[in-house]
C-alpha cells in the first residue's frame, strides 16, 4: 500500500490501547473530547497527502508504490530542504502546532540507520537488518510513530544506577530467548495517544555499569503492559472564536509507562552496547532539532504577521516604536529561517544519509528558544490589554450586549469590532492562554533545553582554528 | 462605622447591578461560579482588617472610628512605605494576585485631592469640597471602588473628536441643572463586578475642542444605564491541585458601558476644565504605578522562591547554571524592591500629600515590566517540561494510575511525587496557563505600557544638569 | 597589464596629492609615520595576488590578462561566495582590519552597473557606457579606489536645501560643456589617503528641488581642488608587543573636501536624475553591507579565538561560566557567518549581476552590530583586569624588572609570562585601546548605522504574506 | 595637623620610592610626564578640602583638628550618604575619573576595624589596637593610601599552595621577633605610584594549609624591597582638545612587588589567622563596592549628558529612536543611583560601623557593570562616526585647513564646528579611546568581576523566605 486515508488512520487507533486521561481509561481515543481533537489535528498529515496542493511535497512517487516523504531517507541538501519545507507546511496548516506523527519518528529512524551502520561496522550486523525492516514496515503501512526518549530521571543530578529506585530510567529487567522484558517510564512523549507505534531511545550516554539501560526498541501502542498517561494541560473544551488556534488544534503529551513489557527480538535496536547509547541519543537529536526549527518557522511567521495585523487594526502601524518592534520580529524570524536553511545546505553525508549541519542547527534552535519570550512580549505589547480583557464570544451574539460590543470594540478605519476581536483572540490564544504557556515551555525545553543546545554548539564550534589564529597574531 | 465584615461587603454586591457574563446578565455576582471566586478573593481585604496579624497594618485607629488604611492620605515617606507594605501583604495573601478593591480607588482619590487643590487655586473651589465629601463617604462606609480610566479609543492614532463616532472616549452628552448625562465605555476596568463604586477619570490630556471629554466622576455600580461586561479570559473552573493559584484566586476585568447615565452634581469632579484633564490622568498614574510595583513584589518573590524550590526538588540546585539563573531572579526582585522602597523614601510633598518619586517609580515599573518575560523563561527553564506534560490530579487518586505516578514522578531525595508535582503545578499555573498569560499581559500593559513609562521617565530625568556637566567638561 | 606589484601601487601614491595630517600637507604619504602604516597595510592586497596561497582566490585568469577578482562582476551565488571569502581572507591577513582599497570601490562599481542599466532603460544610455569604461580602466590598471558617500549633513534632521549653507551636501555649482564643477565634503571616507581614485555617490534619496545634489562621479585623488583631511584617531606610533594589531595595521579615515573641483563628462555617472539618486545610494549599500559582514568574520573569529586562548592561559577553561561565555561567542560568530553565507546562496540576479539577499544581509549586519559590545564585554571578562594593568614591553627586557615580570605574570601550566602577556596585549589592543574603540564605532556606524539597517530589514521582510497567514487563521 | 595642602602632598611623594615606568626607575613621580598627570589628578582631593564649595562635605571639623571626611568612621546611614556624595563629587571634578587616594584606603580601614573587633572577641586584642593606631596616624597626617589585594594567582583554578611556585600569592617567608618578611606581588593596585602608604589585604578565604598566605599589613611606599611597576596603558601624552578627559586626568595602575620586605609588628593586622582571611577580604569588598558604585555615578551622568548634548548638536534630539535611547541611559543611571542611595539608607550597624546593604550594593554594582557596554553602544550610536573620523586639533588652527573644518563640521543651528567637535571629542575620549577601553575593563573587573558580584548577591538574597512562600502556596 504506502498511503493511508485519514479514516484508515483513525480506524487504526481503535485497538484497545491503554490510554488514561484524568485517571480513567479511554475507550476510544478518536471520540474523546480532548484526545479526539488531537486525532483530528493529526489527520492533517494524511489529508495533505491527498491534497493536490501538497501532494508533490508530501508524497514520494518515483517508482513503485507512493509513500510519505517523511519515510524517505535524505541523501543530500535538497532532500533535507524539502523535508523541512514539508514540516513547515504541515505546521502552517496546523495553525502553528506541529503534526509530529511522522516527523519525530522518522528522525529516530534516520538516527537508527546511522547507528545500525556503525554497529555493523563494529561486528553487530543484526541490528542494521532489523532497523531496515522496521523502517520498511512503517513506510509501507504509512504508520504514525511517537518517540519516547526522556527518562523520568528522579534526581536529575544522578545517573541511572544511583537513583532511589532502579526504574527511574527505562531498563531491561529480563532477557529472554525471543526478546526482553523492559520496565520504566518516559516523560514528554508527544502524540503517543494517537500513533500506531512508539520508538524508545536512550536519553544519554551510558557508562559500563548502565548496561541494562542501554536499550532501544519499538512497539505497537497496544502492546500489553504499555500504559499511556495523557497530560491534562490545555485540556478544556474551548470556544473557537475566543481560541481560534487551540479550540481546533491539539497535540497530546504523555507519560508512557512500560510495566514489564515484552519486546520481541526483531524490535530491539540496541541492547547493552553502552558505547552506542550516547551516540544514538545524540544522532537522534541532530536530526530532531532540525525538524524542530523547521516547525517553529510558522510560529514565528504567525507572531510577525499577527503583530503587523493588530498594529494596523489598532491604528498604530506608523508609530516609530511600532516599526522598531515589528522589525525585531522580522529579524527574529529571518535569522532562524536563514540559519536553518543554511544548515540544510551545509549538511554532511554520514553513512549515506544527509545530516543537517549540527552547529548551525543548534545555533538556530538556541536563537529561536532564547528569544521566544521576548518576541511574545513584543506581540503582546502591540496588541494591547484587550488580550485579557476583551468581551466573550457570546457578547457578540446576545441581544443584550451585541450592539455595545460592535460599537465600542472597533479600531482603525476598516477594522470593525469583530475583525479586531478576532485578531486579538488569535494573539490571546497564541500568547496569553494555556496554549501560549505550552509554546513557551516547548521553546525552552523541547528537543533538549538551553544547556543541551549550548553544550552541543560548544562542542561543534571549531575553537582550535580560531584560537590558532589568535595565537598567531599574538605572536605566541 | 468605618470597617465592614466580609459578609457585609458581599451583601452590598447584591444590589441588582447590571453585570453581564458571556452575554447573560448575572443575577447575583457572589454566587456566580467565576465572579464568585473574585468576590471571595476580594474578601481578603476585609478579612485582613479583622486578622490580628494584619490589623495594625490594615487599619487606622488613632482617634475616632477605625478605618481602612487605604483611605488614609499619605503625608510623608513612612505613610507611603506602610501603604506599600499593606498592598504587598494583601497580594501575598492573594497568592500573587492583587486584591485591588481599595488600592486603585484610593490612588484615584489621592489624585483628585491634588487636582481639587489646584482647581481651587484656579478659582473653582466647589470640586475640592465634593472630592473631600466623597472621600469621607467611601472611607466611613469602607467601600470597595473600581477605577475606569482607559477609553476604548477606536483608532489609537486619533484623538477623541477625530474618531469614526464621537463615543470612543467617554463624554458628556447633556448638561442638566442637577448633573450631566455621560456616554461611552472604558476598557481594562478591573474589579468593577464586585465593588460598590466606580471612579471615572480621563485617560489623557485634552485640547480645547475636547471639552466634552474632560469629565471625571464617581457612581455606584448599580446606577441605571451602567452596564458591566465581564471578560471570560481565565474563566474556567479549575482543579486546585493543578492550579493552586488560579483555582482559588481571581480578579475580574471588565468593560463598563455608560449608556446615557446620569451623574449628579456632587459626584462630578471635573467637567470641561480641559487644562486639568491631563494633570488628573497623570497624577493618578503617579500614585498608581507606585501601587502597581508594590503589588508586583509578591509575584517576584514567588518566581524566585518557586524556582529555588523546584531546583531543589529536581536535584539541580548545585549546578553552576542554575545558581546563575537563580541569581538573576534574585537581582530582578531586589532591584525592583530597592527602587520602589527608595521611591517612597524620596517622595515629594505636593498640596499636602506625599507623592512617590516619579522617576524612580517609573524606572522600577519599567524594570519590572521589561524583564518579566525573561524571568518567566528562567523559571520555566529550571522547572522542566513537566510544566505542560505532568499527569492530572485524578492520576494521583485513581487506583489504575496512582502507583505509577507515585513511582515515576519522584525527584531528589526528600521530594516525593506529590510534593514535586505540587511545585510543578504551582509554576505551571503561574507561568504556563491562562493565569500566566494574564500576568504577562499585565506586566506589559497595566498602568500604562512601556512607551508611557519611558516617556514619563524621559520627562522626569534631569537631562539639563547632566548635559551641562558634559558641556563643561567638553569646554563648550 | 591587470596586476600591479606592491611597489607599483606605492609609487602611484607619490603624485602630489593634497593630503593633510594634523594641519599640515603630507609630502609623501608612503613615508608618513602613520599614513605609511596604512599604505603598508593596503599592500596586503597586492601581496596576496602574488602569493601562491591566495593567487587562485585573488586573481581572475581564465582568458586574457589576469586581473584582481574584486573587479570581476558577480554573476551567481558562487561568485559572491568567492568574493566574500577573498574579503575575509585579506582581512584575516590584516589581523582583523579590512584592507578595503578595492572592496568598497567595486561595491560602488557594481551598483553603478545596475543603475547604468536602469538609466539606459529610461533612455539615458550614455551613463552606462561611461561606467563600463571606467570599470575597465580601474580593472586593467589594478587601481585602488576609495568611495565617498556620506555628506557632512549639518543639521541631520534637514535635507540638502534646508541647511544653513547650501554646501552641507556635495553639489554641482556649475555646469560646463565638458563637465561640472562640484563643491562640498564627504565624511567617513576610508582609505582615500592611499588610493588612486575616489568614487563619489549620493548619500540618500533626493527630491525634485535637490537636483544639484543628485551627482555621482569619480576622480583621481590628485585632482586639483580635492583636499583630503586625515583623522588623527588612533594615530600614535605604538609598540608591537603591546599593540600586536594596531602597531602594524592601520586604515586611514578622511574628510575629502571638494573645493570647486572640475569633473570631466566621462567621469560623471549621475547628474540631476533625482529619481535615481536614492536607488544608487541603496544599491551600493546592498553590496557594501555584504562586503562589510564578510570582513567582520575574522574579527569575530579573533574574539572567540582570543577568548578561548586566554581562558586556557588563565587556567579557567573548565569553569561552567567560562564555557557559557565561550559558547556565546561561538554562537555569535556562527550566526553571522551562517546568515551571510546564506545571503550569497540566496542572491537575486538583477540586470545580470548577482545581488546578495538584502534581508539576510541586513539581518546579519544588524546581528553583528547590535551584539558587538556585548561580545567585547565577554572577551574582556575572560581576559581579566591585566588588559589595562599589565607591565610594559620594556619591563620584560630591562634588567631591573625582567625577572619579576617573568616570575609573577605566569599563568596556567604551559603559559609562561611572555606567552600570557602576548595574549593579553592582543586582547587589550583588540578591545581596550583606541583600536578597540575604532572597531566599536565601526560596528555601530559603518555601512549605515542601526536605524538604517533596521529600516531596510523592515522594508524587505514580507509582512504581507505573514499578515495574511495570521488573518486567515484568525478568520478575518 | 589633619589637613595637608596639595603641595605638601606632592612633596611627600619625593621620597626615593622605587617606581618603574617602562623598565626604568622614575626619579621624581611628580615630574614624570605620565605619572605627573596622575599626581595632579590626585591633588583634587586636597584642593577640594580647601575649596569653600566642598569644604563642609570634604572636611570633618566638629571638635579638635579638622580632618578629611574619608577618615571618619560611618556610624549611620547619613554618614554613608555623605561619604557617597563626597566620592561622587570628587569623581565629578575628576571628569569621571575617581581620585581614589583615600577612598579605597579607608574602605580597607573600615574593614580592618570590624575584623579587629572580631579578632578581639576571639581573644586577639592586639590587632585591634594596631588598627586603631594606624587609622589615627593616617587621619592625622592626611595620608594618601593605596590598597593591594589581588594576588597575581598564576593558574586561577588553583589555590595558593598548589601553584607552580609558592609566591603566586603574597606570603610570609620569615617570622622575626619584631615583624615578618613578606614576598609576592599584587596586581591591579591603583594609585600606589602616588600614595604615602599601601595596605595589603588577602584576596580570598584561606584553608588551614594556607597559613602563610593569611597576612594583612600596611607599609610606606618607600619601604626597601617594595618595587612598584606602573602599567603603560593609556600612557601617551595627549592633546586636550582631542582628549578633554584623559589629557588632563590619569590614574596609575601598578604591580607592587614585595621582594622580601620587612613589615614591623605594629603594621601587621592579620598573620596566620586563616579563619579571618576570607572575612577580611569580603568585608573590604562590602565597603569598596559601595565606594565603587558611588564613583560610577558621574560616569553615568556624563554618558547621559554627553548623549543628550550631541543629539542636540546633531539635530536629532526629536527623533523617536533618539528619545528611546536617551531614556535608556536615564533609566540606567537612575536605577544604579536609586539602588546605591537605598543601600546607604538600608545599612546595617556591625561592630559600631554602618555597613551599606550588601545585597543592594551588589545588585547596583552588577547592574552598572553588566549594562555598561550597552550604554557605550548607545552613546556612540547617537554621536556618529565622527568619533573616529573627525579632523585633528591642528586642523582647526592651521591656515590651510581651518576654514574648511569650520564650514563643514557645523551641526544643528547654534552648534558651530568647534562646539560640535568638542562634544564629539569628549565622547570619543570617553568611549572610543584607550581611556574608553580602560573604563570598560574597570566596569567588568574592578572590585571583583561579574561572577564575584553574582555570588555575593546569591548568598545575600533571602531564598529561604521566598521558597517558603512558594511551598506554602503550592501546599507542600
Amino acid at each position: 500500500m504506502g498511503l493511508r486515508t485519514p479514516e484508515q488512520y483513525k480506524q487504526s487507533l481503535r485497538d484497545g490501547r491503554s490510554v488514561y486521561y484524568r485517571g480513567e481509561k479511554v475507550a476510544d481515543v478518536t471520540k474523546h473530547p480532548i484526545i479526539g481533537l488531537a486525532v483530528e489535528h493529526a489527520c492533517l498529515d494524511y489529508r495533505m497527502a491527498e491534497d493536490p496542493k501538497y501532494r508533490e511535497l508530501a508524497v514520494i512517487a518515483n517508482n513503485g508504490d507512493p509513500y510519505s516523504r517523511y519515510y524517505y531517507l535524505p541523501r543530500n541538501a535538497e532532500d533535507l530542504r524539502k523535508r523541512s519545507e514539508l514540516i513547515a507546511a504541515s505546521t502552517r496548516e496546523g495553525a502553528t502546532l506541529v503534526v509530529l506523527i511522522k516527523e519525530i519518528g522518522t528522525d529516530a529512524l534516520y538516527a537508527l540507520h546511522i547507528i545500525g551502520e556503525r554497529m555493523a561496522a563494529a561486528g553487530k550486523a543484526e541490528y542494521r537488518e532489523r532497523i531496515h525492516k522496521y523502517h520498511q514496515y512503517c513506510r509501507d503501512n504509512d504508520l504514525a510513530i511517537a518517540v519516547a526518549q526522556t527518562d523520568v530521571k528522579g534526581d536529575r543530578s544522578l545517573g541511572p544506577t544511583a537513583q532511589e529506585h532502579p526504574d527511574y530510567y527505562v531498563r531491561v529487567v529480563e532477557e529472554r530467548p525471543d526478546g526482553v522484558i523492559v520496565r520504566g517510564a518516559k516523560v514528554h512523549t508527544s502524540v503517543s495517544t494517537n500513533t500506531d507505534e512508539v520508538i524508545v531511545l536512550p536519553t544519554r550516554a551510558m557508562r559500563p555499569e548502565d548496561k541494562a539501560y542501554a536499550i532501544a526498541f519499538a512497539l505497537p501502542i497496544d502492546t500489553p503492559g504499555l500504559n499511556i498517561f495523557a497530560t491534562p494541560h490545555g485540556g478544556t473544551v474551548k470556544d473557537a472564536f475566543e481560541h481560534p488556534l487551540s479550540a481546533r488544534h491539539k497535540m497530546m503529551e504523555t507519560l508512557p509507562v512500560f510495566d514489564d513489557v515484552f519486546v520481541p527480538k526483531e524490535r530491539i535496536f540496541l541492547n547493552g552496547e553502552v558505547e552506542f547509547a550516547g551516540l544514538l541519543a545524540l544522532t537522534f537529536v541532530r536530526f530532531h532539532r532540525f525538524t524542530a526549527v523547521s516547525y517553529k518557522l510558522p510560529l514565528m511567521e504567525m507572531m510577525a504577521g499577527a503583530a503587523y495585523a493588530i498594529a494596523e487594526a489598532n491604528g498604530i502601524i506608523r508609530a516609530a516604536h511600532v516599526r522598531d518592534k515589528l522589525t525585531h520580529l522580522a529579524a527574529y524570524h529571518s535569522t532562524v529561517r536563514g540559519l536553518i536553511e543554511h544548515a540544510a545546505a551545509a549538511c554532511t553525508i554520514e553513512d549515506g544519509l544527509a545530516v543537517p549541519n549540527t552547529l548551525l542547527t543548534n545555533v538556530a534552535k538556541y536563537h529561536f528558544a532564547h528569544n521566544y519570550h521576548q518576541a511574545v512580549q513584543i506581540v503582546q505589547d502591540l496588541a494591547g490589554g484587550l488580550l485579557v480583557t476583551a468581551p466573550a464570544a457570546e457578547d457578540l451574539t446576545s441581544e443584550a450586549t451585541r450592539e455595545y460590543v460592535l460599537k465600542y470594540m472597533g479600531g482603525a478605519k476598516g477594522f470593525d469590532a469583530e475583525k479586531r476581536l478576532r485578531l486579538l483572540n488569535l494573539i490571546s490564544d497564541l500568547t496569553a492562554s494555556d496554549y501560549g504557556g505550552y509554546q513557551e515551555v516547548l521553546a525552552v525545553h523541547a528537543e533538549g533545553g538551553f544547556e543541551a543546545e549550548k553544550l552541543q554548539a560548544y562542542r561543534e564550534y571549531d575553537f582550535k582554528t580560531v584560537a590558532d589564529y589568535a595565537r598567531k597574531v599574538a605572536g605566541v
